[in-house]
């Protein structure tokens, strides 16, 4: 088959085809990319499916996100296993629907989202490609303690629960050191262990980081994926580029937290309202992590790290998985659209090491991609127009 | 909206309509029954969906499901809560693929029924309408009791084992008391008391039984409907007519069974093969109830029974929910295809007391119903053409 | 030290004294009742506490408290056994400042009653005189499962539980056995049992119970006291008058309720409303429930039936412990006001075997009474004007 | 609102004004200082309240308190959490009843004061200011593992349980690393961990040492007070001095606990006497200890170490909450009252980093105060005639 439009990304970060084509085999592979022109020329008995105004690129991966993370649901109480299931994979349903066709889930339930990948492969239910990293670590008390994060002290307990995590098929580790404050968390010792002990076998590592001291002690511990990083300086993210470490910004949650506190804070006569009160204190937090984005992101963005895009919202009544926010985000702040795709697909494939397989639109890559109306090299926007979605070659949305 | 055919059936076990359509408002309502002439006569504005040379009838109910029997999957180590979770939804997607719009579960893991529906009330997930016995009652070592039914003894236990049923949102109840010899499970005392503290409260119960003299028991206690009943008698039937007793014969699973049974006693040389030394001594139970449905289901049906589908099929790779293929078999077995049916619609209905919600094409029901490629009252396999599928006006499959 | 006022009511129902007065010895014993007049002749040397344009009464006794339920409160996460400690004694002091200087608590966290008392005893809290009810009683999935009552079903448990609560302090018996329907929850043979056990081992026992048919099993198992009886015939309680079984109507929950659900169905505009829904759901019950005490109390005290004050609040935010309005509702359906002080005063001190301790301003018994300003004899809404709580001679608020 | 009278002690170890006043707004806050002529003439319309031959200081702030020590009660049996809460709700209110509003509780049960501290913020409660180290910390089989203490070991328990303890709401830390005998318990690996774990994060700790070489082995590692340091050396101390580590000596405890023996010894006529036996144990560190402090304190506080005062007591039948005893012995060893003063005002709240909000008497602290009848400043026991207690400007006692 033949997929054409007129206009093409290949995810690389610069390259756009106008009136380009790929061909999909029967398995799911790319064996041709052009123009559509050369291609239909090439594979004359071959169908064409024509977008005609639109844009082909390849799936979008989500690099943050929590398909389990059930606990602003006002109806908590409902919430078993079962119904954790079933909200998972409305999540995964959701997912497809924006055109994510590849997830890095930082932390869920245990086993939640081994569990779905099977479910998906058995054929019960539909999902992105799943990459997890299962419950996640944090210390006793640490950031995320409140949602079931497992709480390790200590080399041994982190490498053991590390171990445990791994068995039980996790593909990444994920820790968290840092809240809202400047507390720094696990101590450099802890954070240096949880490094070796993924690194040692193979695996990489992410931590959630956004203010100082834990900031510099993550990156001096050597984590491949730093996320947040809500208050990085130039120096460190230099350091970064140096160490080879990705930063997963999540620039959109910081964004709707802060729009949300101003609306009560508008909505709330004074500090007497309760939520109001409420608002007045979180913005303390949401208004300098908006602006600290805001001011640094291009400026980060010329240092060259690798930047990727995660969505990381799990504010009930949020929009979810809000990627393309944060791609629109990314071009207001000062970077081209085909730059912002680039964070969205061919950055985070190279990430998860899956550069041979997907991530762009090439030549023996599995056909994950997605067909939206207008054109989003020039407009970002064009994103919320989404027409189909394909993962392998197999249309899931 | 009006949706017209060549053939419709009302599901009251004798109307057909030729050229028939129905008139289902906004709200899911069905508000006109009758000819298509006279229905686009009265609602001039209404669009009309012709399914042309089809037959349009109540969505199907089965009333012996177990959404939940993971137990004969070959990766039973794969089934936790989660999978069991997904397993479930899967159930509920094929039920609507077959055109069954509502299902009686009669034993499912503790909670799961209860959790679907609300997950399906939440929009997580599709399902038809659910009314559950969530997880079942049997004897200690009774019938069930290594498919994870809870195990109660005692005009106590079992009154307790209800509440808790009920309590937990349980709609129907159901014990089983037989399994496939004559030894009796429960005490008359004991059916005794799981009638009165189901009707006490105003519930209605089930009973898997199937030969004497369980099946007497039984019927003695009082039981709403009597699930598989496989070696009645007619004298007992008549019992059941007198006690307005349902039977929900379950004859499909019963001939796959045999079939089975028969094929891998082909396959197997002799007694020797494990597999064909099994399936000969399963025969010694399947080859009677087969024949005994076979010789008796016209005699019964003509004692004026209250007869109900129910498919009860939870062997690994069988048809899934094969309520088309039992209707065939009474169809086979003498009676009509427009009385087959009514088992399927209207007696479920009426045994669910939802007969004035639904079960039948009719002015003020919710219009579940579905549409099926040609005339069902001529042929009953015109069932496996299924077209579309509607609950409360509304297209799910 | 003699105690003087204007007005004075021995809570017998019918006798006032103008210018009364108790004299009320070092031990707490009231000594002598009569005019001032009298007893200053009488006891020259004894100071005189004379209260003026007021009236002294006995100390007010609340035979349906739930002390330890926190169950409404909306920060419920914070209620672990040290805050409902600190609940129950926040209810104590609310009694006292209220001239509630008796309760009956029917039922709170296992043992929170016993140690609330024995905390009286050794003087670290203030608190009315306890009598209650432990835990309660309801059957499985009964009305009250969800705020922690104990499940108990079938004649031996409910024995065994109704054992434990008494080997662990309780003074009374309490079962629950309607919620807001008409299923009857436990079996007549259950509540026969309950009563049973409770009577051959001296004690009494309450039943909450409020519709048909739990109602009339209550009065035939016997019951002493029938919570709410909301939906009580005229018949009915003439059983109650002949079995000497007494009334705790508790109408003003009923009423607080009915108001509450009014205000919120007022407030939303339609159905669509959530809280309205609810409101307009819940009015189904608690309007009926509003007229039947409103259109039969007075025919029903007319019977000679004994009724006891209990105010059973447990809203979050409704006024606690509403005991004058319940005072008010009885004058406001038709009784006098010295009737209505009747049934919160020595009509409960008979029902809890204590007349010849409390519950009158007798010569003999023990000094628990209040002062309040006016005339409680004219207007039953002077009880809102307290002035001083004593007792045993000790003033306690 | 102006407070005024004859002495005024502003807490800061010399300040005496004669014929002194505050003015306390209506928030609480301190905004005036000085004579009453002073303030009179300033404020003009402001009440004032003068309590004349009397002293007005800041409210006395104890150290070293255990609210939930029921350990030592006679009927322990009786102590379930209710019990505790209630026991623990009586030694705040004792607190308030001796002028002392805020306390420092050094271990009680987990979760104890936390619970106590959101029942005043209720209003269930009346308690002094709380400031908290939760449940405390020994080593297996230290001193206080027999008080419930959680006995923890090596440096990752240590942290952990560290963690632990602030993230359910503790405000200090404190551990407990000697007994009655030159035994070290805490080895300084986990000494070091401890303080290295709390000021990490930001916290203080404490530490129970009496004797060598714990007491080294303490004040090497870092504490911020030394609990009791009953045989500390003059090198010691000097050595706190340098490190600005703070001394809580709780003298009253070992004195009361020598009296104590010395009274059971009298009354017992020889060794064969089970409790003089007792005694004579005890005494051989009770003598010892009671004369360190006598012959030291003067010499330590001389070298400018903080003092501070802490009761602990917890012996049944001692006098609680003993602080006033407590300075009284320190004016007995040689200090001023004025001196003294201070080491239950200013220097605790410079030690809890409260300074800027309480401790004394100065224009812009939240006015906690006491008024005694008496000149505090001639007689130190004049403490023991308490008028009123105030918090913030409100009204406690």
């Amino acid at each position: 088959m033949i997929y054409a439009s007129q206009y093409l990304l290949t995810g690389d970060g610069k390259t756009c085809i106008n009136n380009g084509a790929i061909y999909v085999d029967q398995e799911g592979i790319i064996k041709a990319v052009g123009t559509r022109e050369e291609l239909t020329a090439k594979y004359k008995e071959e169908t064409v499916k024509d977008y005609e105004d639109a844009t082909l690129l390849p799936g979008l991966m989500d690099m943050h996100v929590h398909f389990g993370y059930y606990y602003s649901q006002p109806d908590i109480y409902n919430f078993d296993d079962y119904m954790i299931a079933y909200y998972a994979q409305e999540q995964a349903k959701i997912a497809l629907s924006l055109g994510i066709t590849t997830v890095r889930d930082l932390s869920s339930p245990h086993n939640l989202l081994k569990q779905l990948r099977i479910a998906g492969e058995k054929g019960y239910v539909k999902t992105p490609r799943i990459i997890h990293a299962d419950a996640g670590l944090c210390m006793t008390g640490g950031h995320g303690h409140d949602d079931g994060i497992p709480q390790v002290d200590g080399e041994w307990e982190i490498r053991k629960e590390i171990r445990k995590q791994l068995r039980d098929g996790a593909d990444w580790v994920k820790l968290l050191t840092s809240g809202r404050s400047e507390t720094p968390e696990f101590t450099q010792e802890e954070l240096n262990a949880a490094v070796d002990e993924s690194h040692r076998v193979g695996r990489k590592c992410a931590i959630h980081a956004g203010l100082a001291p834990s900031l510099q002690m993550s990156i001096d511990a050597g984590f491949d994926t730093i996320e947040h990083g809500t208050f990085l300086t130039l120096e460190q993210v230099k350091q970064m580029v140096q160490n080879k470490q990705a930063w997963v910004p999540t620039m959109t949650a910081y964004t709707v937290l802060y729009e949300f506190c101003q609306e009560k804070i508008k909505a709330g006569h004074n500090k007497s309202d309760r939520i109001a009160a409420k608002a007045i204190h979180d913005m303390a937090f949401f208004k300098p992590a908006y602006e600290a984005y805001k001011n640094n992101f291009k400026e980060f963005y010329d240092t060259g790290v690798t930047i990727c895009t995660g969505s990381d919202m799990v504010l009930y009544e949020a929009p979810p998985l809000p990627i393309n926010r944060e791609l629109e985000l990314m071009v207001e702040y000062g970077i081209t659209p085909v730059q912002a795709i680039e964070t969205a697909t061919s950055n985070p494939a190279k990430v998860l090491g899956m550069e041979k397989q997907i991530g762009t639109l090439t030549v023996g890559l599995e056909a994950d991609f997605i067909a939206v109306k207008g054109n989003v090299a020039q407009d970002i926007k064009a994103l919320n127009n989404l027409l189909e979605v394909f993962i392998k070659g197999e249309k899931v949305s």
